[in-house]
């Protein structure tokens, strides 16, 4: 039985990576001529088309929505694909969703995949890798050829499309004003690396909060944890010398990892050490005490994405180039973790 | 634009359920003949054709696995995807996951997109609705035309296919022995309707393992709690009388909630109430106390059915039809919840 060529099989018999495959077909000149003459020459004996996108689109809608996300572990982007799914479905819409693993690779693979005919539009949140590398012309290619692309949370600033986040940075201004009136004065920040969107706009929210109170800020009070999974170790040692009574960290795992350890090292919290944390997962509602928390609005954000995009698809106005991002307003969360 | 006749529109104009269409198009005795011919004839009136497996059989391979699950809030599913993505794409195989919502219809109506020639098998789980009705004709049709399904966790005994389950019987049969070595004299179970089969087979490991050391079973002490978000108010209900030394619950949402509710009404856990719950996750891990759990393996189980169904798909030969059930060993882990 004939196999299909892919993009992958591609860069494993020229020896090359996905995305250079991906660009030399696209005659990108990020490519060397002779590179990109040998892809294209591969492709062309073995009747490899790597994008039907147009072809697609002049022919019927499958009324079908692509969600391509980093991973599903964390409540945040199952909430997420709740609100895409509960607009989709009203409106008579599927929902097809692919994981990129943080992956850029998978992230190009599979935004291949799906536009090849599958989908009508993407509603989608960038790989940890996609957002290192800044390297977007998977998402160009798509958004050039005109299927709709929404993005949420983790969003790249110079791609042409419609945005749905959150204020990050008035978000962590908020969640750190609200430490500092429960009178704590040594503040810790764990956080992702800033190549990390909501990681960097969170830390920068942290540190102007700080400053407009008139308070230092010292950069070794921020923790930047590469490995989410594996955070205990990094969190630990940045908790060992005690000093912090007031704690933000940038999602749930960060924040009940470091409760575990403070209430270990026998520390009581919120009387010691008060915690905010970001995301109103299951971990937040049920960690002991129960987490103080920014509330993200994951379904909200999910649906307003599901229907700006359906309104794009079903808009009479095809060309029209307007973007717009929408933020959504997060709330703050009273819970046992702060006084 | 044309838009795609699907079996919801069908059914919607029609004004019959999105089943009653498709069991018609397939011609199934239990429609009656007038519905039938009025069903056939609108679809062939506009060309619609329901499945096209046999099409897509004889054409290429996509190397695509299709994953369908009730949902991804709760770990186990989450891990189970981590499994068949791990899996797969050693394999070369890229995954798309759909969710039913613990929808049959929505179920049916998914199932249907996805065989219709976007991928080569499926990975998948039943709703609760499908469990609840007991009605297989969708997994029947698929499996008839030659295109394989492996079913995890939830599965229907009456088709044949590939499964990976764990033995649940056993695995609570454990766990209740394991209560009963503790001293606990006085066990309460926590679990779902017994339409849901693991809760029923759980359920009927508890009460075993009463039997067999001669403890009598008490209808009174097992809760079939329905809705799973909304689970407090039916537990508080249950432990109000406080009669409970031990308690057993069949998913760590259950656990963690009895716990906190517990610990809300003074009581020591595990020095007045041990509890052990069912799924390694994020909430037995990080609940205080941390939960004893029985460990399912959703990786294992997911990678378990993604290798079944890639070695099916690419066995020489497709019309073997010896299926197996593959029985994945649990484990007690054994945390702070237990003496």
């Amino acid at each position: 039985m004939a196999q299909k060529l892919t993009l992958k099989k591609i860069a494993q018999e020229l020896k090359v990576s996905i995305s250079t495959v991906s660009k030399a077909l696209r005659d990108s000149h990020e490519i060397s001529v002779e590179t990109r003459t040998k892809i294209q020459e591969y492709a062309k004996q073995y009747n490899f088309k790597p994008n039907n996108i147009a072809l697609s689109l002049k022919n019927q809608k499958t009324k079908k929505i692509g969600v391509i996300i980093p991973e599903i572990v964390h409540h945040f982007f199952a909430t997420v694909i709740s609100g895409v799914e509960r607009v989709a479905n009203e409106k008579g819409y599927q929902v097809i969703i692919c994981l990129s693993g943080e992956s850029f690779d998978k992230e190009v693979v599979n935004m291949d995949m799906l536009a090849n005919g599958s989908i009508d539009g993407f509603v989608m949140s960038l790989s940890k890798e996609t957002m290192e590398r800044q390297d977007f012309h998977h998402l160009r290619e798509v958004t050039n050829q005109g299927m709709p692309i929404v993005m949420f949370d983790r969003v790249a600033d110079d791609i042409a499309c419609d945005k749905i986040i959150i204020d990050d940075v008035e978000a962590a201004n908020k969640a750190t004003d609200f430490l500092l009136r429960k009178n704590c004065r040594n503040l810790g920040l764990i956080s992702t690396p800033d190549y990390v969107n909501v990681g960097r706009l969170r830390t920068q929210g942290f540190k102007e909060a700080l400053m407009k109170r008139g308070f230092e800020v010292d950069d070794q009070a921020i923790l930047k944890v590469e490995d989410i999974e594996n955070c205990g170790d990094k969190i630990k040692a940045f908790l060992t010398d005690g000093k912090y009574d007031g704690l933000l960290a940038v999602n749930e795992l960060f924040a009940v990892t470091a409760s575990k350890i403070l209430q270990g090292m026998g520390k009581e919290i919120p009387k010691d050490v008060a915690i905010v944390a970001f995301t109103d997962g299951m971990l937040s509602k049920y960690a002991s005490p129960t987490l103080t928390t920014i509330g993200q609005k994951g379904e909200e954000m999910g649906g307003l994405a599901a229907a700006k995009l359906i309104q794009k698809l079903e808009s009479d106005h095809q060309e029209d180039e307007t973007y717009e991002t929408v933020i959504v307003k997060t709330s703050l969360i009273e819970r046992e973790s702060t006084p």
